[in-house]
C-alpha cells in the first residue's frame, strides 16, 4: 500500500523548476512518484511509506523553493 | 574589438530559463559572453565578430524559447 503527501510550494514558475523539485524530492529513500506543479504550486509525493515531512521541506528548500504540507 | 548584439526573448521566467538560453547560446562558436535576463526578457551576446542571428534564433528556439533581433 502506497501512501501519498501533497505540499504547497511556492517560486516555481516554469518546467525548470518542477524538474529542480522532483529531482531533489526523488532522492529522499522510500520515495516512488513525485509530481511537481509550476502551474498550482503543488507537490504530491507517493512512497511506501509516510515520508518525514522534514526531509521533504528540506529537499524542496535544496531546490530553491518554499514548501509547507497541506 | 568586440560587438554586441542583443535580443528580446519571451517565455523566460525565472533563473534556470536564463541558464537554459545561456547555454544554448555559449555554444554558437564565436561568442564570448552572454547575458540572458527573465526579468527584462532580454539576450545579449557579445561576440569578436558579428554572430549570425538565425544561429542565435535557433539557439534560444533550442533552449524553449522565442527570440526576435532588437
Amino acid at each position: 500500500m502506497s501512501t501519498t503527501q501533497t505540499y504547497a510550494v511556492t517560486g516555481m514558475t516554469c518546467g525548470h523548476c518542477e524538474s529542480a523539485v522532483r529531482e531533489e524530492v526523488s532522492r529522499i529513500a522510500g520515495v516512488e512518484l513525485v509530481d511537481a506543479s509550476a502551474s498550482t504550486g503543488t507537490l504530491a509525493i507517493t512512497a511506501g511509506a509516510p515520508v518525514d515531512d522534514a526531509a521533504v521541506l528540506a529537499a524542496v528548500d535544496e531546490a530553491g523553493y518554499q514548501a509547507a504540507r497541506n
